[in-house]
C-alpha cells in the first residue's frame, strides 16, 4: 500500500556535537495529527561494511574496541564513505587497512538502515571477494584483530556475545543467501 | 583472545537535545594510544522489537513512517522499554499496541546492538507466539497497517525496499534459525 508522506512544516537543528547533528521536523500526517521527532543526521555518503569471503568460505572478521557498547565487538571491516569516494572505492580502501587485504571483486548485497525511526544512517553491504594481500595504513588507535571465521560455522557466530551488529547479522543472512548457504 | 579494556580518563556531556544525549569520553588503550570518542546514549532500560508468529507460520508485520529515512518502512513492531517493565512485559504491551494480539509465550531470541562504535543502545529480540486479539492504544500520530508476511515467504521479505533495518534482518535470521527454516 502506497501512502501519504507527511508533509515537513518545520526543520531545524537541536543539538550539534563533533560527530552527531541533531535535526528536528515538524511534520504533519495525511490526518491531519502533528508530530514534532527529532532525527540523527548521518554524513552524506554513508557507510559500507564488507563481507570477505575467501575462495575456501573463510570470513575474514575484526576486533576493534567499540565505544558504545564499551567492550571488544566481533565483526565486520567497515567504514564512512569518504568525500569522492563511491562504496566501491570505499570498500576497497577499507578492506586493505582493516584486514590488510585487497578485493580484486565487489558486490553491493543490499543497503540497510540503522533505526529507520530516528537516525538516516545507511550502510551498504557488500561482498568481497578474489582478496589478495595488501595493506594500507588505517585510523585505528590499536592494530585490529583479524579473525578467520569458517561461513559453514555461522550458527556459532550468531550465538557469539560479541557479535552484536544488528547489521552485521543482516550482512551474514545477505551472504547466506546470496552464496547459496540457506 | 581477551584484551584489556581501555581506560576512561574521563567523560562529559558533549550535548543534549529532547531525545538525544551525546557522551564524550576520553580513553587510553593498553598501547598507549589516546583518542576522544563520542558515542550517543540510550535509556536505561533499552528496546525491544518482537517477532509476532501465528500459528500457521504468517508474521505479523508493521507499516509505520520512518522520520529517520523519510518513507513508511515495514518492520517488526518495536518499542521502548517503559522504568519498571522487563523485556517481557514491553514485549506484551507493544503487541497489543501496535498488532491489537495479546501473545501468551515470549522468548527472548537475542539482544543487539545498532552501532557498537558509537551507540549504547540494546534492542532485546522477542519472539512472540501463542497469539489472542487483544488492543491497547498506543501513542502514534496515525493508526499503524498490520501486514501478514508468511515466514516461508522470507526471501521476498528481505528483498523488499522498505524492509530496511539492520535489527529486522538480525530478527529474520534469528526466528529462521529458532524455527528450524534455515
Amino acid at each position: 500500500m502506497s501512502q501519504k508522506l507527511p508533509s515537513i512544516l518545520a526543520e531545524k537543528i537541536a543539538a550539534k556535537s563533533r560527530i552527531f547533528t541533531v535535526q528536528s521536523q515538524h511534520l504533519a500526517f495525511s490526518n491531519g495529527a502533528e508530530v514534532v521527532y527529532e532525527r540523527l543526521l548521518a554524513g552524506d555518503g554513508g557507510a559500507v561494511l564488507i563481507v570477505p569471503v575467501l575462495e575456501d568460505g573463510t570470513l575474514l572478521l575484526i576486533r576493534e574496541f567499540g565505544a558504545g557498547v564499551g567492550r571488544y565487538e566481533l565483526g565486520f571491516p567497515k567504514g564512512k564513505i569518504d568525500p569522492g569516494e563511491g562504496w566501491k572505492e570505499a570498500a576497497i580502501r577499507e578492506s586493505q587497512e582493516e584486514i590488510s587485504h585487497l578485493p580484486k571483486k565487489v558486490e553491493l548485497l543490499d543497503s540497510v538502515s540503522l533505526a529507520a525511526g530516528y537516525m538516516t544512517h545507511q550502510t551498504h553491504i557488500v561482498l568481497a571477494t578474489d582478496l589478495h594481500p595488501s595493506e594500507a595504513p588505517g585510523d585505528e588507535p590499536e592494530p585490529l584483530e583479524v579473525v578467520p571465521w569458517h561461513l559453514d560455522d555461522w550458527q556459532e557466530l550468531v550465538a557469539h556475545p560479541d557479535f552484536s551488529e544488528g547489521r552485521a547479522y543482516a550482512a551474514l543472512l545477505l551472504v547466506l543467501k546470496h552464496l547459496g548457504k540457506i
